[in-house]
């Protein structure tokens, strides 16, 4: 693992890192922010996954994240959204291929190679980030539309792993919106069977969640009918799931409403991870 | 005047608009952010002047100022750095013709067409948010880099225009540095009396500031020597000016320095553009 650049910020450090990764078979890039409090004790760790077209650097720059970890004593990861380069598979379109990764592993040629991007945050990168950076094994995860996804995919078939969840406007139900039919087919094939456990309305309805869920939407979302957050919110009410589904008037899909919404959702991991390492076990 | 694009953010709303300039002879974009408080009432006034390189859109989306600015009730206005366009002289160099306008008024061909910066600023760009916009005349400027330089000298010289000045690593000294002698004898011609009416250090040793004036700099940044910040301490120091000039132990010149600090400097314009509506005269 190499260091491509380190800044000091808010106290702490946000630094870059490449290395070679064995899920994706590429160098892989991320970013990870260390609050000051890091300097004398370990802390959690709040992973943000991006949306289609976003590398580790657009959070990292655009979402105002570092000023709310650093007031928690809370890292924040951010990995890049797909494995990039010229060898890695890719398609003209914005919405498939590099960029668009779509956090699952894929099946299908040619982009079973190097798309293992469910495996790559999951357990490769949570490796390198607990075994490189003090962290605690705390972790909260938040994501925006396609990283939104993600962030609730990765939580609800892993509740093991992950103490707290919360998205930012996410593709909410892919197996049934073009955001995910395309994506889903290509990656993983046209059996429909193998989608599902990628859809997160489908996976609450299965599963539920342990602790609570915190959803923020932006009632003037240009991808509106592209996330389908009504089915998310229809599955979260039926299943009396706890959690908050917020519905922001006048916010539209961009980073100003990720960015003013940043500080809560901070606040919100903070509370349950801090309350994870007091409690008695 | 219209408008580019229009995103809520922290109840407010951020705006791009272009329009045609008079004083540069082109097309202008500059960005506005109106805070909530904007919706009922006319707000003061800050406005933050970028560096090199920089467009109206880097602090706008790496700044974070708009979270402070929506505490406060302030309006927030990012003009360009240069005129631009094909038929806009330029440069081969970052730091000399589109992106490096160092807010002066060109004398010299092929500059003195477009490059008019400090009028553009001060008194176009001005008129335009005056006229268009729920503000009050009351204005606070700062900047950073050469933006820090352009704010600092268009308030020492203009004090009947701004009630506050700050400044995140002005180019504090251009007259003694790589960063301003080339720039100067491009845009102004070789006679360096033309030149002292922008250096912030000459200025400030020769008229002082009717109120105080916050400095911040980082330890580690890179273009320290280019940006020679011990001149204006110096300066600072020796005429009794009340303010602060902080020495920032770790940080380097980046948006990562100046997001850190962009809530303190919006707090510092808050309360005197607040102080200043609230008095008596």
């Amino acid at each position: 693992m190499k260091v491509v650049s380190e800044n000091r910020c808010f106290g702490g450090a946000q630094t870059v890192c490449a290395h070679r990764s064995d899920s994706c078979g590429t160098e892989m890039t991320f970013a990870i922010y260390l609050p000051p409090q890091a300097e004398s004790a370990r802390v959690p760790v709040l992973w943000y996954l991006s949306g289609l077209t976003c590398t580790h650097e657009n959070a990292m720059t655009k979402g105002g994240f570092q000023a709310h970890a650093a007031r928690h004593g809370v890292a924040l990861v951010f990995p890049d959204t797909s494995p990039r380069g010229a060898g890695v598979a890719d398609d003209q379109a914005y919405d498939l291929g590099q960029g668009a990764g779509f956090y699952v592993n894929a099946t299908r040629d040619p982009w079973r190679a190097n798309y293992q991007m469910y495996d790559y945050v999951l357990s490769e990168l949570r490796g390198i980030v607990t075994d490189n950076f003090p962290v605690i094994d705390r972790h909260g995860i938040t994501g925006h539309s396609m990283g939104g996804h993600g962030a609730l995919t990765l939580a609800l078939r892993n509740p093991e792993l992950f103490d707290s969840v919360s998205a930012f406007a996410p593709i909410a139900n892919p197996t049934r919106s073009d955001w995910g039919r395309k994506q889903l087919s290509e990656y993983l094939g046209d059996d429909e069977s193998t989608w599902s456990c990628h859809d997160s309305s489908i996976l609450l309805e299965e599963h539920g969640w342990k602790g609570d869920i915190l959803i923020d939407q932006g009632a003037d979302d240009q991808f509106f009918d592209l996330l389908r957050p009504e089915a998310l919110a229809q599955v979260m009410a039926r299943r009396r799931q706890s959690g908050l589904f917020r519905m922001q008037a006048g916010y539209d899909h961009s980073y100003y409403f990720v960015s003013t919404f940043a500080g809560e959702h901070v606040d919100w991991h903070a509370t349950r991870l801090n309350k994870a390492t007091s409690g008695p076990g």
